[in-house]
């Protein structure tokens, strides 16, 4: 054939109806940059999808993946592999103590499906215990995990997940009057749900250690220590997603150690490589990992602990250590963000709330502070969501790739950004909110 | 810490009990060898999985693997990608004509998932057939939709999943004379099956074209288009699983070509880019897409279209041209592969069958040939199967890595093997069944 295709013409798009994708046609990334095929270039306060860490393009990470191509771009997964090998360790000694095992999938969805497996087998029950105003993937089990509609149109799938409601102080399922009793409200609900399911039959709870796309909801401090409580007292698996949250976004490497936890198995992807190569993974439990030490794991896939995916993730934990990464994403965090969304919750009577830790942060837009209803409602259709369409737009307008969901927009810079990058993207907000909202 | 890990002692292996795992330890590969860090050779008849369809460092993969690291490792899906772009209008003008949309994934697994959920979606129906002696991948509803032992221990999982037998004529689940009667009666079996399920509540049938782990398992000529009319007859959407039959390793492109159907979605991974980059998808008719034009499609991955992957597929087709791979797989498989196996089986009595095409095979071992009975038995026990591990073993000390499956010696090289080295692992196999069987 000689027809030269349009760019995307054959491409199928995820979450799309497909005749109505107008995709930005991107031709270049450096740092916390990309730029399109017009020239244009945009603050990247996405990180992508929330996995561009440590910035397009870092040189060190480019460098580590063309070394790993040229020695050995792949093996299976049954060989032991330098890259793998490594990578294992560095993440082990990283993670919670207890966890000593890796188990390697493509992604973040994959990684959910086998922690549920393990957790499954290792309990001998069946049902897994997942958030509201969550998520966890589109494959089958990881979607039905999932708390917000992208799981609707997908029922039913894993029959054997039930939903509860997590803590978010700002929007109360417990008619809590402030964090405190949001917290000891929150573990009281979930505790109730146990019992009346039967714990007996509850093999996992996953949760997000800091909810991500669902709103960047930052758990009160007891409420994780409490369900790790609930979860022993009723041997009930604990399962950290930290797909979004792991790898430094928190200002940690595991978002966990925020909350002086260890979960049994905890799920990562996105930032563990900053997705140059797709990788995901279940840290193990040393109490798990024994469950199948004589008896064999039935899971597994092609790509397991791939050599170029982990060559990147070994070459990320020295990034993380020559530029102090965790630190300076604290000190941006606390020191840049915190006092400028703050002020902006101040100034802006349709700012509702501002929360987050790290470079992870989210601004909740209302109709009014009084009433806290949402600007846009949950779920909106195209016509509902208009007012955070024009605010999405303005932003790309004036050169800052957003975050948007639902009713609120999410910051989530790599956490490579300079101190005047950061300030020059929450200018952009603050201004696109003073034309766009009332006072 | 100080303590250096042995070079496994992290990793959680999959389809393996973790404590029984004594890996080899690769440094090196090129074109059908790899090397342990021993410096022992190994002639690679497994393509790693199946999925090194150009073998282990290609130059001109790791050379288009590199420059894309240079110019743009990683972005998101909902934007524009050249790479991205590119190698959808390669796989959509060589796939069936009617497909011309592309979804991709990380893997074979996910892309299975998301071929089911189109079909769900588009149909309003929920089941789905699979056959007997398949595989589709781990995650929830791919392990339900093989038909393996290895889905055993996740049972149950998505209960939609109804499996059948599809033509094995040398096993014949049909009472069968012949490859004729097979494949007639597999069809009659198969339409017998849809009825008494409940035709209206059928969204799909998932077929591997050839059957891969499971047997090396090639239809007769009528079968695929008889399921295709059955198909047709009652509105169910035929998947073909071209994880590990696609992008050559027949002789042809797509395996369908083989038989002359065109499916409504086609699946594929592993051999797309032979695996130096996870990647895998979904190729979709006209008809489904057109369900997604303006309605959302409800699932999606971070890392679809990871341009780094779709890089290496596109100089993957450039390699299949200028290489002429379908041509001399095809030449391979009927002049060298077919005549020394049809030898084989004359030569041991042991040898109950050999079939395949490209190079795509299998040797099935029988305890005699007028019995049928399998050397080992289905699913055999670490003792039962102690013949096959003695084979295994043998083949590996000479230098040769086989796929072992079952009673089986599947037979699946690079398909830039040389005639010379395909002869002499051909040649390794021999002298070791002669050593191992009796005449």
């Amino acid at each position: 054939m000689t027809t030269v295709a349009a760019p995307t013409s054959h491409v199928f798009h995820s979450w799309s109806a497909q005749d109505h994708v107008d995709s930005l046609h991107v031709v270049a990334g450096q740092g916390v940059f990309f730029e399109d095929d017009k020239g244009q270039q945009y603050l990247d306060f996405a990180s992508q999808l929330v996995n561009l860490n440590l910035g397009h393009q870092h040189p060190r990470l480019v460098k580590a993946l063309q070394a790993q191509a040229e020695k050995l771009a792949t093996i299976q997964p049954a060989f032991a592999n330098d890259a793998r090998s490594e990578l294992a360790r560095l993440i082990s000694e990283a993670a919670p103590r207890s966890l000593n095992q890796v188990f390697f999938t493509n992604g973040g969805a994959d990684a959910n499906e086998h922690a549920v497996r393990m957790a499954r087998l290792h309990t001998g029950r069946r049902k897994v215990m997942s958030m509201y105003r969550s998520y966890h993937g589109a494959t089958t089990t990881a979607i039905s995990l999932t708390g917000d509609p992208r799981r609707w149109a997908n029922e039913p799938s894993d029959s054997s997940v039930v939903h509860f409601f997590g803590p978010y102080a700002y929007r109360s399922a417990f008619w809590a009057g402030c964090e405190k009793e949001e917290c000891e409200r929150a573990l009281a609900h979930l505790e109730a749900q146990i019992i009346l399911e039967g714990a007996a039959t509850i093999a996992a709870i996953i949760i997000e250690t800091v909810v991500g796309t669902n709103g960047i909801l930052v758990p009160p401090p007891g409420y994780l220590p409490g369900v790790r409580a609930l979860c022993d007292k009723y041997g009930i698996v604990y399962i950290a997603d930290e797909v979004m949250a792991g790898f430094g976004r928190t200002g940690t490497m595991f978002a966990v150690e925020n909350f002086g936890v260890e979960p049994d198995l905890l799920t990562f992807a996105k930032g563990v490589n900053s997705g140059y190569v797709p990788l995901g993974g279940v840290v193990i439990s040393d109490d798990i990992a024994a469950t199948f030490a004589h008896t064999v794991y039935p899971g597994g896939l092609t790509y397991s602990g791939h050599p170029l995916a982990c060559a990147v993730g070994v070459e990320t934990f020295a990034v993380f250590k020559d530029e102090d990464i965790l630190q300076r994403t604290q000190t941006l965090g606390q020191e840049v963000v915190a006092p400028f969304l703050a002020d902006l919750c101040k100034d802006f009577e349709q700012v509702g709330e501002v929360r987050g830790l790290g470079l992870f942060w989210a601004i909740e837009l209302v109709k009014d502070s009084r009433s806290r209803e949402a600007l846009v409602p949950f779920n909106p259709s195209a016509e509902e969501n208009a007012p955070m369409l024009r605010i999405g737009a303005a932003l790309k307008a004036a050169g800052l790739w957003p975050m948007i969901q639902q009713n609120r927009i999410h910051i989530a810079p790599p956490l490579i950004i300079s101190e005047a990058e950061l300030k020059r993207g929450l200018e952009i907000i603050k201004q696109v909110l003073s034309a766009e909202l009332r006072g």
